[in-house]
């Protein structure tokens, strides 16, 4: 898969709640408690395991974050920005 | 919640499959890919709720690292020996 463009990534994020940092995409999210984010790391897990594209998911109490790379590729490829945009739609 | 002095934090690691790193005690667990990963993870939460105290978690595709402490005491108490015992327990 190929790796995006910067001019590309950048266009997208203006579509999208992530920030770039460096070849990831970034999104923290911030739940009810512990059980809120326990839940919305399921319903992430569930479009990771559908995509076959999985972030590195950090659980600090009620905070999630997100980080989306494609590291056989080396960088941001499309299957970041589509499994972006699938959880943005989590709400 | 007393801090624990580091002769009993040593002796209770005796019996954990736990490391001291600082003032936390961190466990790294491999498990059959990011859904067996996924599922540990949703074990812990289930003890971290019971015991309505919460280790860090960071899920890296098939593995999970946990980070316990006690933030309000400012280091390890029982509570952290405790739920790293029932983490231990799930195998």
């Amino acid at each position: 898969m190929a790796i995006l463009d910067d001019a590309t990534v950048a266009e997208a994020l203006t579509r999208l709640a992530w920030t770039r940092e460096g070849d990831e995409l970034v999104k923290v999210v911030r739940r009810d408690r512990f059980a809120g984010a326990l839940a919305f790391v399921n319903a992430v897990g569930a479009l990771a395991e559908a995509a076959d594209h999985h972030p590195d998911i950090d659980i600090r109490w009620d905070t999630v974050t997100l980080r989306l790379t494609t590291h056989h590729a080396g960088g941001l490829t499309r299957k970041d920005l589509d499994l972006a945009a699938a959880i943005d739609a989590l709400g």
